[in-house]
């Protein structure tokens, strides 16, 4: 649990700062007395909306967990529009550079705005300001988010292009997933293997746990990459998670040791598997992954109460993902949040490492309900909500018959709405547990609700009221004075 | 527009506020040094999520209007937590007594702990100071929040017992909605005529809009009810509103018209109809409600910026209603909130105003598809959006036919989940425009996400954070030094 000391100072920089909370626009940060922040850590939780948060506090109520959300006992919170220059529903690409920039720009588009002119990031200014530089991802180190904090491309998926960015980059230390196309395979104008790129500009490479918590301050410029890379170059959901791997919270911890200093640092965490959770409308993977990415913001406000005096940890999202809600019509007001630990993997684990091997073997339908009460606790024998009624069963009859077809379905087919582009059975059961515990999604995409933003520590009181995505960046470079 | 201006009053306020508002826990509200609010508004949105409040956000953009909500502009935002003593999900007399008496209680439970007994309301002890108490809303007088002010009732559904709290109660000013059940029809115990009792306690009870509008100082105690109530003596959807009736600002203005004095006063302001219009699955309906309960805020923040040493005003939810996402599967990342100008009336008064007689005559499916043009703006001959594709057609179809059958659906029956218990082919029509619009719903219930506060003037400061629904009334309770 996190606990609060208020400093003398902390207070004064917290009259201050409301001040200019109360005052509309950001063109008041001038008048923000504060202290400055030498250390600053931004959380940015990819696809986590209020729902997403609430659910997880929720789950762990609902679990007998005692545990609060440090997010949530952060003292100041603000509500943060996300819309993109171009769309009302914004991408990650678009709400990263809005984040890293403080310039509105079209969706897709990678430190760059909407007129595709290059954009200084805060981490590129903190850099030249010697100041160290971290990053970040749960996801591929390549992916919008932390891309946006160090690259510059008119569009996110010119992975290749990014991954030579980051390797020709003086970003002190890189954590998290992998480079999807060092080599440039999906380029049309290869620039060379950009891992090796980026040993030649004095990275150190690491991708053993061992390797990655055994790096000690003074190891110079690093990419330390988790050993499991099991979709997209992306760590493990962290409900998947095994011995071998590093956790989100152990990132940033290791960040925090290597970059702790006199020069002070800008540490960029992303919880990028939230949104991918979201996408696939898997609440249990979401809620986890939500819990992965408190523990990391956990370790900052750890780091903020031994530093009081100048560290800063804003909590975000870069927007919704999936239209959750916190209830479900055919739950009505019940809801059962604890049902979801009767889910073993999320819904990719639990597609590649059994389902997918099962469906290959074109295996009957009572088989797979084997799998079904094995990994999600349902059954026609279950005790309970997670007894399946005879409807589901045909629900579930329907989803198996179109995984084994195995087509794509897209926008526009009849079946889009209920399975997306997901395998089907999977897609059913996630939404099926998730309604029994009475929790509904309304999409396979983002949503344009505002995302709520949480800070603590020097200057936080600047996160109060009800901003603009481009403001967060505003707000820190002011009080990082960049 | 609102604007802000700030006096030096309110600086300190804020100041002392927001030291507050960084600790964590009502406890701290000893620490405000600021002024007393003399003239409080509390506005509580019914069934108002972020997700209402941002819709009407974009509704707004998209449709091309210059206007910004007020309550959005406001310096201070917090989160406020809504669950019930007995539930997650709250409902409106739980959350509206949390608010009244700073109590939890259960479900169902008006101005009575979850113990049953007796908790004294803001209103009751305002009243006890001298201070005039203005009690309004949009739906019924006697309805769950409205009554948790001053009724105390195991029930929400003992309307009639309710009405006589109302009648006997030393409350300045009603004005919204009806009684609904003055009488006691319903009731096992009837008390006599609740309208005729509050005459005999002094109540002048007025009715009509030359009468409302007329009304003056020194009037004495006020019954002001809308001369049309439609719908379970509730007023009209503000998108239904005529010429005859009187809008919730209007009941706002008059109520500050006739309260105002050295003696100071606190007025609740309910929307009540937000709640009705989600739980219906109406986007528009609650969109345009939630503009005309921002149009009473406005009033409040005009008297605010008149008065700016010593009023507060307070905008809050109960609880969110529908599981509204501003984002749908069918239609991925695009939105057109503006498409739900085509929509004429609410889903209530297209089925009473036009469809039910239509139906009551069996017409054809044909002639329905017609009304469909001419309310909803869909057809298959309508351009972009608006024109319904064959499946789309097949469902309204589908829809059409449960109507003629006329059956009441319940959960657990294979159509709940498509209409809930309304009249199906309305249903098909709100969802279809809303899911075209970019917009889903989960639910026919209250969900359980958080809910946005917002706050301006003498206090506001105190509503920063992340607290308890019964903070509110706690909070408001300091300020006013109850």
């Amino acid at each position: 649990m996190a606990r609060f000391c208020l400093s003398s100072h902390f207070l004064t920089a917290l009259c201050a700062g409301l001040i200019f909370a109360s005052s509309v626009g950001a063109s008041s940060l001038a008048v923000y007395g504060g202290n400055q922040a030498k250390y600053v850590f931004l959380f940015v939780g990819d696809g986590l909306g209020m729902p997403q948060r609430a659910a997880a506090t929720e789950y762990l109520k609902d679990s007998g967990l005692e545990r609060r959300l440090v997010m949530e006992s952060m003292p100041v919170h603000g509500v943060t529009t996300t819309q993109a220059a171009d769309r009302f529903i914004t991408g990650s690409a678009a709400a990263g550079t809005a984040m890293a920039t403080g310039v509105k720009t079209n969706i897709g588009c990678i430190g760059v705005d909407a007129n595709l002119r290059s954009v200084t990031t805060l981490a590129e200014k903190a850099k030249r300001e010697g100041i160290k530089v971290g990053i970040i991802s749960s996801v591929s180190i390549d992916h919008a988010t932390p891309a946006a904090f160090y690259a510059h491309q008119p569009s996110r998926s010119m992975y290749h292009e990014i991954d030579h960015e980051l390797a020709e980059s003086e970003i002190d230390f890189f954590g998290g997933g992998g480079f999807k196309d060092p080599e440039g395979i999906k380029s049309k104008a290869p620039l060379g293997d950009a891992v090796e790129a980026a040993k030649t500009n004095g990275f150190t490479v690491v991708d053993s746990r061992r390797g990655i918590m055994g790096l000690k301050k003074g190891s110079g410029k690093v990419i330390a990459v988790n050993p499991r890379l099991p979709d997209g170059k992306a760590m493990p959901y962290d409900m998947d998670r095994d011995t071998n791997d590093v956790s989100l919270s152990e990132f940033t911890g290791k960040a925090v040791e290597l970059l702790d200093g006199e020069q002070g640092f800008f540490i960029m965490v992303e919880g990028g598997k939230i949104d991918w959770a979201c996408h696939a409308n898997d609440a249990a993977a979401a809620i986890k992954d939500t819990l992965a990415f408190d523990d990391a913001v956990s370790v900052a406000v750890d780091f903020a109460k031994e530093h009081p005096d100048d560290t800063l940890v804003v909590v975000t999202g870069d927007h919704e993902c999936g239209g959750l809600a916190l209830g479900f019509s055919g739950t009505k007001y019940a809801t059962s949040y604890s049902l979801m630990n009767n889910q073993t993997k999320s819904h990719q684990a639990f597609l590649d490492d059994i389902f997918a091997t099962y469906l290959k073997k074109k295996g009957r339908f009572k088989g797979a309900m084997k799998l079904v009460e094995t990994h999600f606790g349902l059954s026609t024998d279950a005790e309970g909500s997670l007894k399946l009624k005879p409807y589901e069963v045909d629900e579930l009859k329907r989803a198996y018959k179109s995984s084994l077809k195995g087509e794509t379905l897209k926008p526009g087919m009849a079946d889009y709405m209920l399975y997306g582009s997901y395998d089907p059975f999977t897609m059913q059961l996630t939404h099926m547990l998730n309604r029994k515990a009475g929790l509904g999604w309304t999409t396979y995409s983002h949503t344009g609700v505002p995302v709520l933003t949480s800070a603590f520590g020097t200057g936080a009181t600047l996160f109060s009221g009800y901003y603009d995505n481009t403001d967060i960046a505003k707000k820190i470079s002011h009080i990082m004075n960049l």
